[in-house]
């Protein structure tokens, strides 16, 4: 059951950061197949890490972000977009560990996404609204940048991964399940069906 | 004349609401004519119907944002979204009854963008900015994700009819016209002047 | 040393008008190169000279922002886009005028950003990061706007000469230097990072 002011255990905040490192890699290396320099590459590291949560804490009137609250997430986007545009030019953006990473990049963020919502006193549509948001925004600036079409946008479940892990935030609250149920069943949910929809090469109608 | 914390009419909610919806249709049609699935049909009818106001609340501080207070125009943009992927490949984005409609919630969105300036305490140049933004500004985004340069940049009056419907909202508050006029001349003068200059084609110089 | 509550000087006041001119132009003038009409040259004109200041406070919680305190901004902007619609399609974009203004007012948001920044009580990385998005926040609105890529991502040390002068207010505000010294060595290691870069063509690596 969740209550006023709680804080996410000490294993989820390492989690994020793990997920920011990971998003930041993505956005790294489509500045390398783009062929964009050293300041493309940070910036799409960052971006891709941390614009989800801005726009979020932005929309929700959440001030300083957390992204300036602790730097650490700064600092972690931005070491891992240099240390990618140097030595991250082997790195297939298909390969499978790093879909596999991205996948758990995306369970955490929707977590910390609906958790943060849930903490500002959003509905349920909300709630679901701002975890997508958090989890997705980032590659969706990441390919405005770029002049592509966002990926969410037209193929795999992934988007739909993040909504039913939110859905299942708001399902697991309503149940009044434990805090620890409630946090690692929505991230595993969420990793779960995006990596079983993508070894199932599973997708959306269109 | 207009005073502090006033509302807007019932009415004005329920033409908001329908535009919404209106909004929402044409960004899950742009999704068809793109090929997207129906996650992306129903992000692009959100992003469409409430991006506007979104970044206007964002920007002017209002915490949360209207469409996290009232959840019907977050319910309202993702069932539209859901109706128009499953029944509305028959509907052309040209149709006329589609672009009157559109033209009531540019209209309706005008109106309430500059209410919501002016309740804000911004004075004339950020009330107009505020009323286009809350009008043009979903389907700027539309566009935006997929990669099209924003209509309203390059083609037909329809940012500047905004512009006008603004501009009478100051004129006639400036006059002390009674709310009702205010309100309702607003919302005429917008929907007017954009099915006009769409009748007649009107552009302007480029 | 810098404190709570200073101002910036009158001086740096009108050079920020005098930027917000330039980017303004240089927004109508990428209007001009598309073939967008009026309204199109306006808005790129308003993008360009205020989205990234109107980012930075929406992200730092800077309500209203201030584009909507001081009208003088937005009117600026406006009558320089609307003056360049019908007088400067003989200006070039590469001009050397154009592009040593340019410099000034990229120097003089990347001042104004870092102040800001710094007055709102972020951390190192966080007034680096706000005083970048100042000074090219805008740029790189006007790409997405004309689905173009972000020269900031791919070309010359314009981003970096940005992140040069934010780095060299942290250094300056720790050496305990005058408010003077900080302010004006800001101002000046940008410009001249951004246009000896020009000048001897430096690029980062790619």
């Amino acid at each position: 059951m969740l209550t006023a002011n709680m804080q996410l255990p000490m294993s989820i905040h390492l989690l994020d950061l793990f997920g920011t490192a990971v998003f930041a890699l993505t956005g790294a290396l489509r500045a390398l197949t783009k062929q964009l320099d050293l300041m493309g590459a940070v910036v799409l590291a960052i971006v891709t890490a941390l614009g989800g949560g801005m726009m979020r804490d932005a929309l929700i009137g959440r001030n300083p972000p957390a992204a300036f609250v602790d730097e650490t997430y700064l600092l972690i986007a931005i070491s891992t977009g240099i240390l990618a545009f140097f030595w991250g030019r082997q790195i297939r953006e298909q390969e499978s560990w790093l879909i596999i990473f991205d996948a758990i990049g995306l369970g955490v963020f929707t977590l910390v996404g609906a958790w943060v919502a849930e903490q500002a006193g959003l509905g349920a549509t909300g709630i679901i609204f701002i975890a997508m948001l958090t989890a997705t925004g980032g590659g969706v600036l990441r390919a405005i940048l770029v002049s592509e079409i966002p990926f969410i946008l037209k193929k795999e479940i992934y988007a739909s991964a993040s909504l039913l892990g939110a859905a299942s935030f708001l399902l697991f609250d309503f149940m009044n399940l434990s805090i620890g149920l409630i946090i690692w069943g929505v991230v595993f949910i969420t990793i779960s069906i995006r990596l079983i929809s993508w070894r199932c090469n599973y997708h959306l109608p269109s």
